[in-house]
């Protein structure tokens, strides 16, 4: 089965919003088994809509496309789905009345060009909007191949449409609107259960991601791979995926044995890079912290300097954190850390802010004004400006309070301001994970 | 022109990553006065990436490839791109002593399976990776389109490509690293100059975009469409990008008199929206807010319960924050709303954490703490759990407080967790600015 992702949006093309569909959707495709076999994005123009449509369903099974179902001028995508496969547009009086009452729930009045919403191509599923306005719309494609062609001299290879052995079986082509929050709801009620009526899975998608850390992408396959060799021969497949100080070794397989192969794979690696892997799948690094220390009853305090709040707001994203995390203090301010973290006037004017001894006593000082089991603290120089010869831009500190003492690590981080801050936060999560794990 | 952007990634398709590289490359491609056409991914699969190129080339004048240069198994790009083009893979000395010189300042062994990154094509330029291991290339396609084709069947319209217009002219095809923090610099440094001096602009493409907040999307249309009629007839682009609260009004236009174009149509919406426009082009409620606060001299605190961090990490993402922001209490227990912003005990109980009251005092209270201007605070249920029927999950109370008293709004942003906490933390940072520009 190929599936086929297409974003239409001329902001996408601009670069003035980031795609975050395609991740979404492909994961929740990949969750049910189907990966996405490409992912196209174009501008709001008809001749690139149309086109786009025509070339995706000439290869897929089903076509999935974002954006263009709204009320305004740029919103062509309704009009020109009609149009491509001959159908004609009916107002749907349900849709209608589902528009008139949000509008008139908000006391907001209901313009004309918002009624274009309500028009749905003759014989396609409407996609209740729970979150919206504008309808999805799922089209069935009949079981020869054939819909009508409005416009045949833009199609790139009219012959492959009709000839390929894909065409022969129904296809879909589902359209879901633009904003996330209307799409995703829209996505997990209706389309799911088109997805797993019209497409049952026949050979199950098998994925596990090992995150690991402080360790190289060469080193990791270096370490891995000889030891997956058999494996490897009967189907698995092993990727890689590199950020700052972090490799996802993704484990894959698919057929009767994808489960069996890919737990086995994932010991021989888990055994191989042991306390490296911090993670699997999605876990993020605050996941992981905020488990090991709700399974250890421990609690934490954050104090941040350079990181302006990075890692409370991490911390903070997941559910179940307020349980172990106590607050943070965000003291940018030289007098902030005095007044409310206890540094003292000497060690500032001895050191300076950046240093390992400022770490240490932001560390000491948040730790015991709240009485927390943990304390992070971090202090560097996140730039543009500030950087000095022995501190240059990207100079960190991070330091770790707990019953067993404290430590401070020095870290190097030039990168631009937010990853700065993200690296940095993620350093210092990982710090702590390393000090529970591994006492 | 015709650009074509083509993303390589197994990890991509499975959605295990977003794909930055497609707002980063579009946006500075658009201010180089070249938009691109079509952005496409595929997974790290030798014939999904041969006839994702095969079939970008025919259409574009410059494909840019991104991932697929490292050194593990799944990086296929650069063999496959040679094959693809009819071209040997030759050692290159230079990049194999950069890659050693890499290893060697870190104190790592280098493996063996780093050299693969040190072949380049024959022909091809080589473009220094200046932050990793991998360099980038970029290869010039014969003027007459004749490269060499290994595997002709898989190509679906092999005629358009020798037929088409722009295949008379220079093709190009650059391949850059995956890692961000890689492909970036290499870009800035050594492909803008490659694309200025192959594809000087012909028609020049301006482009401004006019954030709103407060106002609907169909609203904003029927507002401003009338009024800019006579100048989308002379060519003006309208287009609109909605987001919770928000409306992007993008105007574009191309050719010679394109800047005065949309130079006419920002001041008609500007007269008519007026201060519902927060900022322009891509400033942040946060870049906006810096920007008042600095040129007032004013300062600000921040006292966040439920947003968790998420205001101060807005505000620290904007150079120069340091001047204006003191510093933030994540104040996640109500003991340390009593201890550090002076919330009463007695309002706790008579009101709960998650009152106007509250609210009110968490912001009079970190204003007074550390003696700012503004004190902005937060109090509110992120869920998934604590709901009550009274407060459901969404329940927030933002607070304001500076020499003016000290307001309160109750909003409800009933979604999940991450988007909870940053269309709070937009709605908090709003407030302030609405009272900086309208007091």
């Amino acid at each position: 089965m190929n599936i086929e992702l297409l974003n239409t949006g001329s902001e996408l093309m601009l670069g003035r919003v980031l795609n975050t569909h395609q991740q979404w959707l492909c994961r929740r495709l990949a969750d049910l088994g189907c990966v996405v076999t490409r992912q196209v994005a174009v501008p709001d123009t008809a001749h690139d809509i149309q086109s786009a449509v025509r070339e995706a369903l000439s290869r897929a099974d089903l076509v999935i496309a974002t954006g263009g179902l709204g009320p305004t001028s740029d919103d062509l995508t309704r009009d020109l789905m009609a149009q491509l496969l001959g159908k004609k547009l009916r107002l749907d009086e349900a849709v209608l009345d589902h528009i008139k009452k949000r509008f008139a729930a908000r006391n907001l009045p209901m313009l004309k060009n918002n009624e274009v919403q309500a028009l749905v191509p003759e014989g396609a599923l409407v996609l209740a909007n729970l979150n919206g306005t504008a309808p999805g719309l799922a089209m069935k494609i009949d079981e020869d191949g054939r819909w009508k062609m409005e416009d045949e001299q833009t199609l790139h290879a009219p012959s492959s449409i009709l000839n390929s052995p894909s065409s022969r079986s129904p296809k879909w082509l589902i359209m879901l609107p633009g904003p996330p929050r209307e799409l995703r709801p829209m996505f997990d009620n209706f389309v799911v259960p088109l997805l797993r009526r019209e497409f049952p899975p026949d050979a199950p998608f098998v994925c596990r991601t090992l995150r690991t850390s402080g360790i190289a992408e060469s080193l990791v396959q270096a370490k891995i791979e000889a030891p997956l060799n058999t494996l490897a021969a009967a189907g698995l497949e092993i990727g890689y995926c590199a950020r700052t100080g972090q490799v996802d070794v993704r484990l894959s397989a698919r057929g009767g044995n994808g489960k069996k192969i890919v737990r086995a794979a994932e010991a021989i690696v888990q055994k191989i890079l042991g306390a490296q892997i911090y993670g699997f799948d999605d876990e993020t690094i605050e996941t992981v912290v905020v488990r090991l220390l709700t399974e250890r009853k421990k609690t934490l305090v954050v104090a941040e300097s350079c990181t302006g709040g990075c890692i409370a707001n991490h911390v903070t994203n997941v559910p179940g954190a307020s349980a172990v995390f106590l607050g943070c203090f965000v003291t940018y301010s030289n007098e902030v850390k005095q007044k409310f973290l206890g540094v003292r006037a000497e060690t500032l004017a001895a050191h300076g802010a950046v240093s390992e001894v400022v770490a240490r006593e932001m560390a000491e000082g948040a730790r015991s004004q709240l009485g927390a089991d943990f304390a992070l603290a971090v202090t560097g120089i996140a730039g543009p400006d500030g950087g000095t010869k022995e501190k240059p831009v990207g100079t960190v500190f991070v330091g770790l309070a707990g019953d067993f003492g404290t430590v401070v690590e020095r870290k190097f981080n030039p990168f631009e301001r937010e990853t700065f801050k993200e690296v940095t936060a993620w350093q210092a999560l990982e710090m702590l994970r390393v000090r529970m794990v591994c006492p």
